[in-house]
C-alpha cells in the first residue's frame, strides 16, 4: 500500500492489445500506406511542408498532457498514423518513415491528431505503450534548463527538481507528495503537513471528508467562485495525497475518466464497472 | 452561478503584473538580449541547431498542458526567453526575432525551459496571459484531423467536439459537463446523469460527500488500487460538475495549487488564504 510514484521512470502504460509482438521488429515502409482516400488527400494536400516535405509533429500523451517527443513527419509519415493509429514520423536522420515503436514496441497510439493555424504543425495525441525517450525516460524532455526561481541549467538538480521533466501542475503536485514521503525528517524536526498526513491515513481520510463538505458549502452558502476553486483544490490535494498511500496514480484516475467518457466522443459505456455507472448512466 | 466553459474560448489568463503595456507594440531586437554567462553560453552551444541555426520550440500551459504553439528558436530567441521568462521564437518569415505577444500583448510568461535528449527541440512550459493564436483560439491546435472514432477529417464538427481542441483527458471531461449543460432535452426524454446533476446541486452535493467517503473507505476497507482510482475518479467527475454549476473551470484549480506548490519548487507560503494553510503549513 506504500509504493510512491517514481518520477524518474514516470507512468507506463500496459501495451493495448494492438500493439502486438507481430508489429515490433518491422521496419515501417511506404508500402505500409494504404492509398489515400479523397478526404485524406485534400487534408495532406493542404499542409504546409518545409522544402524537406516534413511538417513538425509532437505527440503528446492524453491523459498527462506531457509531451512525449518531438520528430518531423512527412505526407507517407502522417498517412501512416492516420490510417493506423500509431504515431509515424521521417526519420531525418535515416531519411525513411519511422514508426514510433517499430523496433522497441514502445508505440504510441494515437486517439486524434490535430493540426495548427498555420497547418504546417500536428499533435498527435495518444496513449504510450510504454516509455517514449530510447534513454528509457517516460518522455524525452527529462531535462529542465531553467526554472522561474532563478535556478539556471544544471542548478536545479540538488534542489527540489530531482526529475526534471515538464511536469504540468497536477503532476508537479504529485511529485511534490511523493517527494515529501522519501525525505528524511531531522530528529525533532517538525515533518511537512503533506507528510504528516502520509504517516496518518485516518486522518487524512477525515481530512478528505472534511473538505468534500467544505467545498459543497461553497455553494451551499454561495460563498463565490474564488473560494469553489480554493476548496477544490483542498479535495484534490488530499485526494492525492491519499492515492499516494495506496500506490496509485493521478495518470490512473485519468484513464479511468477517459474509458468512462472517451476522448473519442463515444462514451464507453460497456466497460463500465458496476459502480461506475453513477457517470451518465441514462446517457447514450 | 450558471455560466459554463465555452469550448471556443478556453481560459484567457489575466495578464500578470509583468506583462504590461509598456512592452507590447516594441518589436523584439537582438540588443533586448544580455550577453550569455559563461553557463547559458555552455547550454547554448550544446543544442543542436538545424542549417538555419534553429531549434524547435513548443510552447505548453503548465496548468492545462495544452500545448499553445510550436514555432522555432534560435540561439538569440532562446537566450531572450531565459533572460526575460517569456516565449521568444526566431520568425522564419520575417526572418527576424519574435517574443511572443511583442504586438498583441498576449505573452506567454515562462516558468521554466526543458530539453530533449537530442538537444534539438525545446519545452516552454508557462502561463499565457491571452490567447496565443491570432485567430483569438487559446492554441494554435483548434482544428482535429482525425479521431479513434473513425471520423475523418471535418466530419467530426456535426458530433460532440464542437472545439477540435487537442484537450487532455481532465479538460475533455470538463467540455462534456459544460456539452450536457447546453444540450436541449427532448421532451419525455431521460437526461443525462451529469444534466440531473447540474439541475440539482444539493443532490449534487450529498453525491460529492457520498464519493469521498467511498474514496476513504478504499484505503480503510482496503479495497485495492483499481477501487482507489476508479472512487477518485468519481470524486472529481462529481466536483467537477459542481464547478460549473459555480462557473469555476478546473483550470482555476490548477493556478491555486501551483501558487501554493509553485512549478518554480518554491511553496508560495505568503499567497495562501488561511483556509489554504491546510496544505503544507509547517514546510519551509
Amino acid at each position: 500500500m506504500t509504493s510512491s510514484v517514481d518520477q524518474k521512470t514516470r507512468r507506463i502504460r500496459t501495451p493495448r492489445a494492438n500493439a502486438s509482438s507481430d508489429e515490433a521488429g518491422l521496419l515501417t515502409k511506404p508500402s505500409d500506406v494504404s492509398p489515400e482516400t479523397e478526404e485524406m488527400k485534400q487534408f495532406l494536400d493542404s499542409l504546409k511542408y518545409d522544402s524537406n516535405g516534413l511538417v513538425t509533429a509532437i505527440a503528446q500523451d492524453v491523459d498527462t498532457g506531457a509531451i512525449l517527443m518531438q520528430g518531423f513527419a512527412s505526407r507517407l509519415a502522417i498517412a501512416y498514423t492516420l490510417q493506423h493509429k500509431k504515431a509515424c514520423f521521417f526519420s531525418r536522420s535515416r531519411q525513411q518513415l519511422w514508426c514510433k515503436g517499430e523496433s522497441s514496441s514502445n508505440f504510441i497510439n494515437v486517439d486524434s491528431v490535430h493540426v495548427d493555424c498555420d497547418k504546417d504543425s500536428l499533435i498527435y495525441l495518444g496513449v504510450p505503450t510504454g516509455p517514449t525517450c530510447h534513454t528509457g525516460a517516460h518522455t524525452c524532455y527529462y531535462k529542465r534548463v531553467d526554472g522561474a526561481d532563478g535556478l539556471i541549467l544544471g542548478a536545479a538538480k540538488d534542489g527540489r527538481h530531482k526529475a526534471e521533466e515538464a511536469l504540468t501542475t497536477l503532476y508537479e503536485l504529485e511529485a511534490t507528495i511523493a517527494e515529501r514521503k522519501r525525505e528524511v525528517i531531522k530528529e525533532g524536526a517538525k515533518p511537512s503537513w503533506t507528510r504528516r498526513l502520509l504517516e496518518d491515513p485516518e486522518f487524512l481520510c477525515s481530512k478528505i471528508r472534511e473538505e468534500a463538505g467544505e467545498l459543497c458549502e461553497t455553494y451551499e452558502k454561495d460563498e463565490g467562485k474564488k473560494r469553489a476553486a480554493s476548496e477544490c483544490a483542498d479535495v484534490l490535494y488530499h485526494a492525492m495525497v491519499l492515492l499516494n498511500v495506496q500506490g496509485v496514480e493521478i495518470a490512473d484516475v485519468m484513464e479511468v475518466l477517459r474509458n468512462r467518457f472517451g476522448v473519442s466522443g463515444v462514451e464507453e459505456k460497456a466497460k463500465r464497472t458496476p459502480k461506475s455507472k453513477l457517470i451518465d448512466p441514462s446517457k447514450e
